[in-house]
């Protein structure tokens, strides 16, 4: 599991960066933007620690994740003008992120002796979007899983494959084809633009049309 | 424990509409709409599980409660229309679904060997009301149990009257009482529009006359 | 721990008022108003039970604590107005709460065994400023503790206080140290309006020239 940590802390970065974004946009203080920060990079495991009673959490057990995380937000902070040129940087890691962080979910479920489908899967994206859910939650915004774009299925699909494969190879492969099947989707989803459905009632059209983009 | 699987899962499909019907208000993308189904459906089960410790939650151990919801927010997707109309049927099934889900929360921490009245009550309560604070925190509303009619109260009144009969009769027919008294109170509330006090300063009252009904 | 339950029982009555007045000005009815009490001074201590694994939350398993948030509540709605004249009492209170409440949750992962040092002092801060997070949350406020003032750091130098004295006094006299630094940091910070630094992009400033000083 030492490669695998790499990834992990690329998400963790990815997500500590897209937290503290939100934050500074948000005119929070420096403290509320480290807190974001580091609510959005660890959110997600700490949620899933909670589901399967894996208590305390691991993210306060091990403090290096925190304070990645916290080194990450001050350097965003620092470095804004510099972080927000790296956009195309940031995409990938936090496709990275969601990939790594689902496979470590689901495989967190496995270890637990939890190897029930929905309950792997479920581990698996909870760990994968819990964190930008509290982050957008912390921001007061709806969270962006629920609005844009392919982001949780890509997260579903990736714990499904490792559901899938993990007793045909080794465990360590199949955390690997986790993370590459959910990444592949969500940079997928993210170059080509591609988003669900949005239902529009004949009022609320015409409630468009007349404000315009307002909102 | 199967005629009252029949309530539950009344409650869960009512559950699943109203999370999936502020979804598509909120315009939310299909897997938004899906996501607040679903917890509208599991958030208050899962609360509960969280804070008596039953981990991982029944919701996520039984995967037939999330597809129920699943299949629910779909459906109110593409039968819009059709499910609006049903007002009457939705606030019954709501008002059963309050009713049931609290009757089977204040049950499982008597059957966890909780049986402290206070703890008891609060567990019906979280179960009854706690899916519906989620779908709010998560579509950024002030929850509707904070603002609107005797939701919570019909809750407390029908998990006190499960906690005084359990010793007294069967608890199947104990969990059947709290599911009337809770249901009962709720559809008198509705039907009389019967609401808590709101206070108001002074200066907010001024407020309100300036700018006419906005908000 | 008999002395410092009266610090508690400050610290829990200044923390419900607070949510209280929130709930008031947020235009909640009496239920609402009393959730965001109850939610406010209780909420930092049930995160940290559900953190820690101690399950059901204290809170729970003690109705004190609770009853006495309710009738907070309640009184904070029916005298809102000398409530309101009280300020000064109020601030005061709530420093005190935030160093007990700090003292308290560090304490309880000490005595739950885990004395790893990021464990306390993030137990400590979970329960100082936990219960306000959960009100703003609930109240759709993004948390005043990361937009206003030092009040988190001051619970943050107040546990790594408890963490470094509690092997060389006795534990109550360490939690009497916790309390008292983190009391005196947040009081100098009020009284001399210390805040973090905020960010501000170009953007954003010439933003607010145009618009003034709305929102």
């Amino acid at each position: 599991m030492t490669v695998i940590n790499v990834f992990i802390f690329i998400g963790i970065i990815a997500a500590a960066i897209s937290g503290s974004l939100v934050g500074m946009k948000k005119q929070l203080d420096l403290f509320g933007v480290i807190c974001l920060g580091v609510a959005t990079a660890l959110g997600g495991g700490v949620l899933r620690d909670i589901m399967i009673g894996n208590l305390p959490p691991v993210a306060l057990i091990q403090p290096i994740y925190f304070f990645v995380s916290l080194c990450t937000s001050l350097l965003t902070w620092l470095f804004y003008k510099k972080v927000t040129k790296l956009q195309n940087v940031i995409m990938i890691s936090d496709a990275v992120g969601l990939g790594v962080f689902t496979a470590v979910g689901a495989n967190a479920a496995l270890t637990h002796h939890m190897n029930a489908p929905f309950l792997v899967v479920s581990m698996g994206v909870i760990t994968g979007i819990g964190g930008g859910i509290l982050r957008d939650l912390l921001a007061k915004d709806i969270p962006y899983v629920f609005r844009k774009e392919i982001y949780a299925i890509a997260s579903i699909i990736g714990a499904m494959s490792l559901f899938i494969t993990y007793d045909l190879v080794p465990h360590i492969i199949s955390l690997y084809i986790c993370l590459f099947v959910t990444f592949i989707i969500r940079v997928i989803a993210v170059k080509y633009n591609m988003n669900f459905p949005v239902f529009k009632t004949d009022m609320e059209i015409s409630k468009d049309k007349e404000k315009g983009m307002q909102n």
